[in-house]
């Protein structure tokens, strides 16, 4: 109930009557839009009460607002703000009345926002997303039973009042092993921080390298979201190309021999967008460039968990590297689930300074979240949903791969990725993908497509797709849908 | 299983036999701490096949492995490696060898840090903390349930895979009803964000405002995280006192005058630290001083769901600011979950603006976990629950007062606050706080303390009692223990 008593003041030695005093500030309520039309006054008993008014005075009120038309009597509900006041509008509430107006009375710091909108329209049953997992095969049931089983514990509370900007130490115990695991990774818990995602983790080591005006190299293209982040630090991006084989190293050499750098974002594996892979060759390469420069990287590995090859290779990270590479991941992914936790490693005094930050961006994360997902991965359920799920996506990438092939191929031309969730399809110049994306609406289907791939650099004609998160059947109806709106373009 | 393939390169026209290349590289991989003490190598007809080798080389090697002593068999489980080995010791993972040491090799940018850490100590079984709720009342059951039915739901999917920076639509749909019959506020969902809580609200508000240099009013004292986040953005605060009405609203006219002033940080109910609720006649003067002067303000009102009088005063933001005031406020505390949620409220331009740079901090929060609590809004679970848990708060509140009063009252002077959840004591200055809680620690009791209350201003003698979270017999056990502790100081 609203704070009545605050909100009607009565004066007692005003002249006019005080049953009018309360309908005429009831009216002005109604009319600032804080008791909205639909709701209900509080019965004329706890008003009188409230006011301390005799109870005759808040019906005399009461009759007053009705015979104004502001209310309407509904039997055995009381009194209710009436719906068809011509003086209330809905958009009242948002227009220049009201408190907050659309654009805000002071100047804002810029942020740089992505040219083109995302083309959202209507979702299609049928979706070829950006490169997501398929959530029908995600940890859901377990992930819901560790929780309750979590908080059926003696000691539950302590998951709920607490939270470190580092994260729960059980999980970033338990990430040291699975890093260890399944990367090779030498870190000890306090080269761990827990994050709310790889964009948490990405933002959080950028802020404590960037200065305004410091050269930055990015691939080209790039992941759209770190460019943004990097230039809402000030960051001066300094784009290398991306080839078959990954980010040119040679090209990154050459402008630490022309400029100080301060940071080098790569993205070693399925590089976002074009799911190249970086070969062996260049890691090394780039390993003596960073040792040589002592050049600060950022390794995003958001997406290392998904490998079709039999010998995936370590990130940079497990590598000899002086400690210059920040590594960075995420279990939003892995997982499919809406949790969003992510990780960042780096030495030790790093994250002690990067915990600093993130408390005051954040404080911390869930904490029995961050204790859940702990104990999945010590009892081995996150290890067994990678391994099912990298086997299904493997298959799904060669049958996306074979249909592609033998239904498009005359249009669109791709190298099948080593690991990761989706394909580059470069597409013939010819047509025009978002013509291809309307038509093939029509028919049923979500085509993600997306200019944002080529922010800061030279617009090409690719569409990445997404093959993980659609079936064999789906992935056959997708291709064919395509294939037909092709045909009507 | 670690990548071996890539890991173990066999020269195959190399003068060393291979068996003792792979024995070899294995003691690589021991010694820098890729293969663990304790952990298993793989069979040996597994690695044949992954190495492209026949099982007797493989064997050969394993054999080696261990006449030096470096692994040990193991029956049924396979090769070992050592946990004995004289040249293995685990600070070696994160000493000078290994990638990651203490300090990284670049600079980092400075972040504004406490002056005394926090003192820790051991948590003993009672607790006085700083204002936490009681987490035995939280809703814990009726959070999961409402998880579990959600991925019930045929449409679950979407849940889990879509994320937005402003949050989840029904959520802020939700929030908007809450906050008209809770607080009165008068506005539409698209001046609403949902957040990781009120320190992300606060950050991301103060990150569009402040630029390096500008004057940013806070309390003194005042809330520290929140002039940590001010600084670390590069602000000069500017502090003016807050008495038992609040901030003291001539004194930022004053500096209103002298200066342009780009922010004024306040926490209108229950400020934290001093738990006083600012009068009803500085809130009218600041809001004139808040339209004179186009003043933006970041209004930080985490506590108002649990007040104690009949009227609470509605906030700021509920009244006639022309859009100056920024709302701030949060789900965690109001519901003892571990979940972190909380909002910004602001005009709709900023509201997009603050979008763009949450997307870079963070991308969006946890779907699911949103939607869950959409829900609990809705069917009124959090009506209920706030309701409860005031009624709670209000009598242990009083209890609280009494025995402070009546064991105390010697040592302690204090008002009891409107709400919230903690009572500010100053305490006698002959009295030294930190011995009296290195004392209590010995008798069971954890008594919250923290120098940080006084950041950037004149230190006090004071204890932030937090009362909510102890029921009648733990409050009288608690002021027992306090009581025999000064005794003995």
């Amino acid at each position: 109930m609203l704070p009545y008593k605050s909100l009607i003041k009565i004066d007692r030695k005003g002249r006019q009557p005080i049953y009018l005093q309360v309908a005429n500030r009831f009216i002005s309520l109604i009319r600032d839009g804080l008791i909205r039309p639909g709701a209900y006054l509080p019965g004329s008993r706890i008003l009188a009460e409230m006011l301390v008014l005799h109870r005759k005075t808040v019906v005399a009120a009461y009759d007053e607002l009705a015979s104004q038309d502001w209310v309407v009597p509904v039997p055995r509900k009381g009194m209710m703000v009436a719906t068809n006041l011509p003086q209330i509008k809905p958009r009242t509430f948002a227009g220049a009345q009201h408190a907050y107006g659309q654009d805000p009375p002071f100047t804002l710091n810029p942020v740089p926002e992505l040219p083109h909108p995302r083309t959202a329209g209507k979702r299609q049953k049928l979706v070829v997303n950006d490169g997501f997992p398929d959530v029908r095969l995600a940890p859901l049931d377990e992930w819901i039973r560790e929780c309750r089983s979590l908080i059926q514990q003696p000691s539950y509370h302590r998951y709920l009042t607490t939270t470190t900007p580092s994260g729960n130490d059980h999980l970033r115990a338990q990430l040291v092993r699975h890093l260890s695991a399944t990367r090779g990774l030498n870190i000890i818990p306090e080269n761990t921080m827990i994050t709310r995602g790889a964009q948490m983790s990405i933002y959080l080591a950028a802020a404590l390298l960037i200065s305004k005006g410091d050269h930055v190299i990015v691939g080209s293209p790039n992941y759209y979201f770190a460019d943004l982040t990097f230039e809402q630090l000030g960051a001066n991006l300094l784009r290398v190309p991306v080839d078959k084989d990954g980010i040119d190293v040679d090209a990154v050499e050459q402008l630490c021999k022309k400029k100080k750098i301060k940071l080098l974002y790569v993205i070693s594996h399925h590089h976002h967008p074009t799911t190249v892979t970086l070969s062996a060759e260049r890691r090394m390469k780039l390993l003596e460039i960073i040792r040589k420069y002592n050049l600060a990287v950022i390794e995003d590995d958001y997406d290392y968990d998904f490998y079709y090859s039999a010998a995936p290779i370590v990130p940079l990270a497990s590598a000899d590297h002086g400690g210059n590479v920040i590594y960075v991941g995420s279990f939003t992914k892995s997982l499919g689930l809406s949790l969003r936790i992510g990780f960042m490693i780096a030495p030790e005094k790093f994250m002690q300074q990067a915990a600093a930050l993130r408390r005051l961006m954040d404080l911390g994360g869930d904490n029995l979240v961050e204790e859940a997902l702990a104990n999945m991965l010590k009892d081995g359920t996150i290890g067994r949903h990678l391994k099912k799920a990298n086997k299904v996506y493997r298959e799904r990438r060669d049958i996306a791969g074979d249909l592609l092939q033998k239904q498009l191929g005359d249009y669109v031309s791709f190298q099948l990725p080593q690991g990761g969730m989706a394909i580059w399809l470069q597409v013939d110049p010819k047509l025009k993908i978002q013509r291809l994306v309307e038509e093939v609406a029509g028919m049923g289907l979500t085509l993600n497509y997306s200019y944002q791939y080529y922010y800061g650099t030279k617009p090409g004609n690719a569409i990445r797709f997404g093959f993980a998160a659609l079936n064999q059947r789906e992935l056959g109806q997708a291709v064919t849908i395509i294939r037909k709106g092709i045909g009507r373009l």
